[in-house]
């Protein structure tokens, strides 16, 4: 009986494939949108921020491998018109959409860029998540390569300015048209009956997409009659003609360190493709613009085997990958891969408009892009916790919290303990947790001698930690009384001491 | 025929009560957002970001006049699970569920802050939108009425810090403990029967809701008889003895400049009520700690006509009010009004656990708040648009993209013009549009020389638009030529020299 009346609590739980993120995480990825931001914005590239909900018709259906209802968006249909709205699942359809309204009032072309969580219906799984950030730059109106080029210059500029040293990161560049004019001299692609062969172009792209993992073998096998991976599952292959795979494979395997020495093989590999040799040219336009502005083949790469997911690509794509290695979860050495990619779509906003608008553009996924650097270990530190000034008697809150006010004044970052102050060590529990750097103490002793004590909780682990003392720290004890009077200027003294610390540690 | 086969265009358009942001506004939202991070940070509280998506379940009905389908939130049946999904509508409800999730790592007191969106699934209107920025600040697990005044205190320094000048923002405290002492005393509030006069009790609130508007006399009308407006229309009234309104009258009137005064006066007319009498003894807590900490009466009062709509609020209320005055649409003076609100709500957790948990915040209309802001003419200036190197040979682009690339990296905003070179006119309209403050040009002519045009285009427009020329112009013409070694030199020279001048306009 009275478990019946007892009324039914809602369960606390994210919902299945999204998560909480706390203190340290959204500072570490607010410091690294602002960055971004800054580059952005020093390339000419303006802010836009459209909304997290638009109609599905205007969204479009270009997710790849999308097996769930809705084409993998967030859908409703909205109680005042029966209009279908979903989340948007990335910021370039949005971007489209947004050019197609607003292109009279806005700037040709236009450069903009975008921050935010995206969303996506999929299956949640173990680190994967149904909300994500993206970060992406654009520039709507221009079908110049110098456009391209920019796009890519900037794109290593901002891995630079996150804190992935030269070296560690490549951008690398492919051309639709180049693979399409490879095909059309394989005679797997028809210009003038474009359906035809396209089973075959699907698994020669997908088998392309796969090089990294199953090397140039395993990608001639999926060209050829198909391959079996190490637990026996067979693929068939695109059932090419020896002729037309190696056609195919003197194109994947075609990039060289030098800009200029790959466009050569390209141009040669596309030879009677009008297609083909367009492309090859767009290539080369965009490397002469990046050999100009200094980026070479340390930074940005003509690499053919560059294929994007997304169907909207209609010429360059982009793709930028880190190089270092990390620890996976399974303790193996391992290249971290992709964090942004990119490319241009001339036809997005003729979907809106019916008039072709050149497009071109990256995305940067924030979120991996944070992770690597985590697993790199060279994420910017986090703020430091509060200075925390502990409540020692409960009739004098007044004191403390004057403390309190004073060293926020001084742009302390400062709080007073306002939990149950009954149990002091549960104070200096509290103050751990948050990392504080260091405790304000005053008791009705120091009170009457007009003095508080700060504790440096920082040094107190450290010389905890530590057993062979060091010279230095003898001079350093971990907890000293001053006067009241001198609490903010030993405070700012003891921060900067703790900080010199941490730099000394880096 | 030819119609038929066309195929059918989405329309470009955001969905009903939704809006783009551009540029300046982006931006300006951006820099406010950072600097009320900054005093949250200080005063150590730290930031959470929850997804925007939660379950119904756990986000609870806590709205206020809801008049749609799904209590007013965007809702929709997951695929995985058929859970029913919704979008946050604040930032509050959220917290209670990541609190009661994750308590056990969490340090308590747990003070955090939040900014993003939220949505409302309310009917579309002018000015009125269907997501908008909320930015919150709130500590879990005190009792204390010391966080409450932290929390009063910081919201002062906020309002301060993005531009609000003291004087011309107040913030206002009440509790809800002593309006319920007040409706006691005078017989409309029987704690051994709570259901009995809801109705009456629902009456007053919204009556004394409505001071600002309907000043004392509509108030009395509406807690008597009724009220008939200047459309003619009557309003039913809660039909309280003139005892019982009296009562309620001298309760709404009983504020006074200094704290100690308006309690006193609060204390009488709870007197013989137990919850009163608590709530006032909270309420000079709370006064006699901001006293101590200088929050003196021009920024922070004790208010009892403040109603706050949110209907879990158990104690304590606050609200943010600017004074100043700003022209509406139809070009009448009014004040601005509310731009923040908040309270105590010590059984949002408990929903979840079964356990009290007390808990007391603020959340901050950001779009509200820049819009007060702009029409004080106090936003922060926006960002200048880049210096547009022009392009004025097609086949020197990389001339071009040398002056800008040089120009970054020296951390000038900078871009070279990427549409179509052919209309040089085109070029400084677009510069127009950007809001770019200088151009460079080089032509034929110049490049044999071996110099730039620097064409001042903020000072051209000023030139323009002041016929009566001034001394100190004359000596700075809006053209001027340079030898291109000295390009980036003189770029950063005119652009300090355009702040300066931007600075003297304010």
């Amino acid at each position: 009986m009275a478990r019946q009346k007892k009324q039914q609590r809602p369960k606390a739980q994210t919902p299945k494939g999204f998560r909480d993120c706390f203190g340290t995480e959204v500072a570490e990825r607010n410091r690294m949108l602002s960055r971004i931001a800054e580059v952005y914005h020093r390339y000419g590239f303006d802010p836009l921020e459209s909304p997290a909900v638009e109609t599905v018709e205007s969204l479009g259906k270009f997710l790849p491998d999308v097996d769930r209802p809705n084409e993998g968006v967030f859908a409703w249909q909205d109680d005042d018109d029966a209009t279908w709205l979903a989340l948007r699942y990335d910021l370039t359809a949005p971007l489209a959409r947004v050019y197609a309204q607003h292109r009279n009032e806005l700037p040709t072309p236009y450069r903009r860029y975008a921050m935010g969580p995206v969303w996506r219906n999929e299956k949640p799984g173990p680190g994967r998540f149904r909300q994500f950030y993206q970060c992406d730059a654009d520039t709507v109106g221009s079908s110049s390569p110098a456009a391209d080029a920019e796009i890519c210059a900037m794109l290593a500029d901002t891995l630079e300015s996150v804190g992935v040293p030269r070296g560690e990161y490549i951008v690398r560049i492919n051309n639709r048209k180049v693979l399409n004019g490879v095909m059309e001299v394989a005679g797997i692609l028809d210009p003038s009956e474009p359906e035809r062969f396209a089973t075959e172009r699907g698994i020669v792209l997908r088998a392309v997409d796969k090089l990294d993992r199953l090397g140039p073998q395993g990608v001639r096998a999926l060209l050829g009659e198909g391959r079996k991976d190490e637990s026996g599952d067979f693929t068939s292959g695109a059932r090419l003609s020896d002729d037309q795979a190696d056609t195919v494979m003197r194109f994947v395997e075609a990039g060289r360190q030098d800009m200029a020495a790959t466009v050569t093989r390209l141009r040669g590999l596309t030879s009677g493709s009008e297609t083909g040799t367009l492309g090859v040219s767009e290539l080369e336009t965009i490397g002469e613009s990046l050999d100009l502005q200094g980026y070479g083949a340390d930074r940005i790469r003509i690499d053919p085997s560059v294929v994007r997911g997304l169907a909207y690509y209609t010429g360059p794509v982009f793709e930028a990958e880190l190089t270092f290695d990390i620890t996976d979860d399974q303790g193996r050495q391992r290249q971290f891969g992709s964090v942004a990619g990119g490319g241009r779509y001339d036809d997005l906003v003729k979907r809106f408009t019916g008039q072709e608008v050149p497009a071109t553009g990256i995305s940067i996924g924030v979120d991996r892009l944070l992770a690597a650097l985590q697993a790199r270990g060279s994420a910017n530190r986090a703020a430091t916790g509060p200075v925390l000034v502990t409540v020692m008697d409960r009739d004098r809150l007044g004191d403390y919290q004057a403390m309190v006010t004073e060293l926020r004044n001084a742009g302390v970052r400062a709080e007073m303990y306002l939990g149950n102050p009954k149990n002091f060590g549960g104070q200096l529990r509290y103050a751990d947790r948050r990392d504080c750097p260091l405790a304000i103490i005053q008791g009705s002793d120091e009170r009457k001698r007009n003095c508080v004590i700060v504790k440096n909780l920082a040094l107190g682990k450290r010389l905890a930690a530590e057993i062979t003392s060091n010279e230095e720290w003898k001079n350093q004890p971990a907890q000293q009384e001053v006067a009241r009077a001198d609490l903010v200027a030993e405070v700012l003294n003891s921060i900067d001491a703790a900080e010199r610390m941490q730099q000394a540690d880096i």
